[in-house]
Formats: structure tokens, sequence, C-alpha cells
């Protein structure tokens, strides 16, 4: 469908589907490459580099097509049909998460949440069910859910892990503090909250 | 103090830094640049070539020193001193924060959080007291925060940043949801929770 996309251009999609997203909620038609990088913090050339890797929406004169390219950048991402989220472990993290209102706009709908807890199991937190982990499989199926939000305890994620192969589940976004290497079935990607604070720190401390 | 470090590098720090600090809590005192990168899920090129940065820590039939090379990357880092912050903005996700265990092992502590509403102020979290947010500046001055976390609604940014401006904060951890770009006082590193899902889907879509 595309060119291969170079790994920090991959970085940078998210960042370009957000500023077209808010223009064209602001019914902006056309936009320059020097606006979208003043927006962004990135340098005109830059921008334009990018997106001549999503096909041909500059016109000269005129700029990019806000609409077409807020489309295409949203297929190449896979988010442009929905996609159906569960989080699993309920804590103040993973409530926060389960109730956080930026997700549904970019395409994402937390659908269930799964804890171990008794005491939370079939309860609903903003309208969404928290179920036993142990039903975990069935669930993923019965609610067609792709990917998991993990804010367990370190020590129960080859625990997790192990019901997940059973499962359609290929991408895990990991909070729960240990790094983990994807696999041949499931693509990982660790968010680490110290380790945002510490590079912040680096900069600080080093500028 | 030591070469200019490129950016890759700097973002695999806090990976490195983690990993030593597992090896070192389980009392191992080498680690070879193999056992490093399996547990990272790197190539060993890269783990020796990035290590080489930080100085002589290899030594050859040895491996690496884990608390020199532990020592040396908080040291470069700036978190070896400890690094107080706060909390900006405490619905959901600012609470979850606030509260987030996994801070004070990396050397960060969470000292105080600010909100608007009057039903907070003056109340505790874990411990951690809840100002005013029209306290900010009395407040960061005299309890020596050096970072602010920011959780509130993006329209509320600018005000916030006029009154920081008057204080010593030179770091925000950015999850308002508008992307900020960092100026000569202050530097800014966003954390975007959708579009660390998003950045996982593209993985999914296009693998």
């Amino acid at each position: 469908m595309i060119k291969k996309i170079p790994l920090p251009t991959v970085n940078r999609l998210s960042l370009y589907l957000k500023c077209f997203s808010e223009l064209s909620a602001g019914n902006v038609e056309y936009v320059s490459s020097e606006q979208v990088a003043r927006q962004i913090g990135l340098n005109p050339a830059q921008v334009r580099k990018d997106l001549a890797y999503f096909g041909k929406f500059g016109r000269r004169g005129f700029g990019y097509h806000v609409e077409q390219l807020k489309e295409n950048i949203s297929k190449i991402l896979g988010t442009h049909k929905g996609v159906r989220v569960a989080v699993v472990g309920t804590g103040n993290l993973g409530s926060a998460l389960l109730m956080y209102r930026g997700f549904e706009a970019r395409g994402f709908k937390v659908v269930a949440g799964f804890d171990v807890d008794p005491d939370k199991v079939g309860w609903e937190l903003d309208g969404v069910k928290i179920y036993d982990s142990e039903d975990m499989e069935k669930v993923i199926k019965k609610e067609k859910i792709e990917i998991l939000i993990i804010t367990t305890p370190a020590a129960v994620i080859p625990d997790i892990f192990s019901k997940l192969k059973k499962t359609p589940i290929k991408g895990v976004l990991n909070f729960a503090g240990k790094h983990l290497v994807s696999d041949e079935d499931i693509i990982i990607r660790n968010v680490d909250l110290a380790l945002e604070l510490e590079q912040l720190m680096f900069f600080l401390t080093n500028k």
C-alpha cells in the first residue's frame, strides 16, 4: 500500500494525526507545512518529507488537504475502524486508564476491565464492566477485544501471557513496570512512567 | 563530563538503568553485554556501543560492573540526588500518578498535588497534600519542587504556564492531551496515552 516508513516518521504519525484532527474540528480545509511544523515544533522541511510518505496530498499554493491526510494517516495506523481495548488490573492507574476520556476520539474504546479482586469483579466503572481475570479468554473473544492495557503487578505477568496465548490478542500496552520484549505472537509496547520523568531529567541536567 | 550522547542512546539509558537496578537488587556484581541485551531485547553490539559512552566499566572476561554503571547512569540522568515532583490536576489520572508507587525507587518523590476544586484542596492522598492551584508559586518554592506533572484539561494550560514562569520550574511532564513545545525556560515532555495505543496499532496493522 505504501513505501516503508522509517521509524522516526512512524513516531511522528500520531502527532500529525492529532494536528490534522484539531484543524479538521476547526473546519480548516488546507494547511501549509509551515503551519503544521509550528504547531508540532518541527521544521517545515521535515514535515514535507514525512508527509510525502502518505501520497500526494500537498497542492502547490493550497497546502495539504486536512481531511484526506487525516483519513489516510488513521488508515495507516489502523485506527479508522475503531479498536476495542480492555484494561487488566483496576488499581489506581488501571481505573484511571479505564475511564480515560482521551481514548475514544482517537478510535479506541475501552470495553472491559479485568481484576482478581472479588470486591471489584461484577462492578462497573463509568459504564465499563470489571470481569474476573479467570474469564479473560472468554471475554476477549466475546467482546472482540484487540488490545490489552496491562497495569497489574509485574509478578502476575507470566500468568496473564499464558492466558493470552489462547486468545486472538496481538498487542499489549504494558504499564506493569517490568520491561517486556515482543515475541512472534504478541507485540508489546512498554510505557514506563518513571522513564518519562528520567528522560525529562536528562535534558534538564544536560541542557 | 562525557561525550555527547546520541538521542537513541539517551532513550535507552533508562532501560539500562532499570536493568542494572534489578541486577543490583539481586546482588549481581558483573554482567555481560549478552545478558543485558537479552533482558532488554537489543543486540549485544548495540549494548556495548551504548555503554561505551559512560566510561570504562567493562572488564574483559568479567563483563560490566553493575553498581558502578548504575550509579553513573543515574548521575547522567540527574536522578541520583532525588528529584521533588508535584502533580497539577488531581482527577482520575492525576490521583493515580500522585499515588504511583513506581516513582520513588527511581529517584522521584511526589511531594504535592494542586487542584482548583475546593472540595479537594487541603486533603491528602497517600500522605501527599493537595494545595490550591492559586498557591502554586509559593508551594513550588517552599517544597523545592523541580518537575511538574500536568494532568489538567488543556484549556487551563496557558494559565498554569504563566504561573510557572515566576517559579524555578524547568521541566514539565505533560499529560494534558495537547502537544506542547519546549521554550527557552521550560523543557516539556509530552506523554500522550492515546498515542501509545496508536503506535502499537501501527505495528499490529503493518507487521
